[in-house]
């Protein structure tokens, strides 16, 4: 498939270096593909040096040509940065972010929450796009490779309204080697995805690690 | 031990019918014992009938010689509920409850959350009581018999700020069969445990049942 990953930071490395491994033909979205490219990140530079294949354009020109668009960055940027990339009428729009408020340090509060969800707000802001929240539930290094977590026995979810773009990103999630994916519902199920991450951050400092997830027994 | 339950409903008959089961003294608090027992229940009514040696008495006098005293009423009351009930110095306090505004119908939306909880607004009201949040992540027969689901292979948490209260609640836990008692922190955790409640909402619906729980995988 055509796929451009929206941001250049954890979860954009992560599933942009994944997708394209898996076969995927993958363009890296960023704002400024100049100051990108000048950063002093050395993990950045040795993430462009393996994965040669995966172009770094702007977010516009990521996404023209795509199926699906990851919305991978911060999440308190999605807007923005999905604004750029518009139009996304009948793309999948993955949307991977979560919007947390470090402002007054840990806990971070959430930008959204109870009534809304990020999810549902980029799905108002593009109508004509098929908006699918996953793999906000876990670390960006869990979202491409469960089987780092007990052999990958464990869950993750989708919400949205189109059932066909939940097929394939669940396609996009089996092939990464998740093995139970949820289907919550419409994308206002979102709000359950995205309120998970309080009790996620703190198994996360209970824990010690962020390589961890939650299995739904039943 | 002298355990004290608040609430009738079916958190309530849960935890007080098998606490007793398990052979602790166990009294449970109600607003108006009369009105409780002409209420036209038919349910509250066989469960008295099977649970002789549980008294039923105002709150104040269910908790005034507990040694665990177990939140177990409307989340959106449990201020006015444990108000009746004090003092609770030195008791501990076990919250089960969820604080949900369902006024505007489904999904509810939580009457705390984010920057604060039930279990933190209980420890503020009762400074000298050692509340540990717990359970409110499964639903009432799940709590008392875990081994409803998958022979009880999942995970419940505790929050609290006195590790002793946390090993007794943690010590019945175990006594109902629970497996994996994760100590997720300090009573601000109990954030984490709460906003998990619009995820379980939505995998109730998306499961078709509420005997389901999550498994920490790690």
């Amino acid at each position: 498939m055509r796929i451009g990953v929206l941001g250049t930071g954890t979860a954009g490395q992560a599933l942009a270096g994944r997708l394209s491994e898996l076969g995927h033909d993958v363009r890296m979205g960023t704002r400024d593909v100049a100051k990108s490219l000048a950063r002093p990140d050395e993990a950045f530079v040795a993430w462009r040096g393996e994965h040669p294949a995966v172009e770094l354009e702007t977010f516009a020109a990521a996404a023209v040509r795509a199926e699906v668009v990851v919305n991978a960055g911060n999440g308190n940027a999605a807007l923005d940065i999905l604004a750029a990339a518009a139009p996304l009428d009948g793309k999948i729009v993955l949307d991977v972010a979560n919007a947390l408020d470090a402002s007054s340090g840990f806990p971070p509060a959430m930008s959204v929450k109870d009534t809304d969800s990020l999810g549902e707000q980029i799905q108002r802001a593009h109508p004509g796009a098929r908006v699918v929240k996953a793999l906000n539930t876990v670390a960006a290094h869990v979202m491409v490779h469960p089987d780092l977590v007990a052999g990958a026995d464990h869950t993750v979810f989708v919400s949205g309204n189109d059932g066909e773009a939940k097929a394939v990103v669940a396609g996009l999630l089996e092939q990464f080697g998740h093995t139970d994916v949820v289907d919550l519902g419409d994308i206002t199920t979102a709000r359950g995805a995205e309120m998970y991450l309080p009790l996620w951050l703190r198994l996360m400092q209970s824990l010690g690690t962020a390589t961890f997830n939650i299995k739904v027994v039943r």
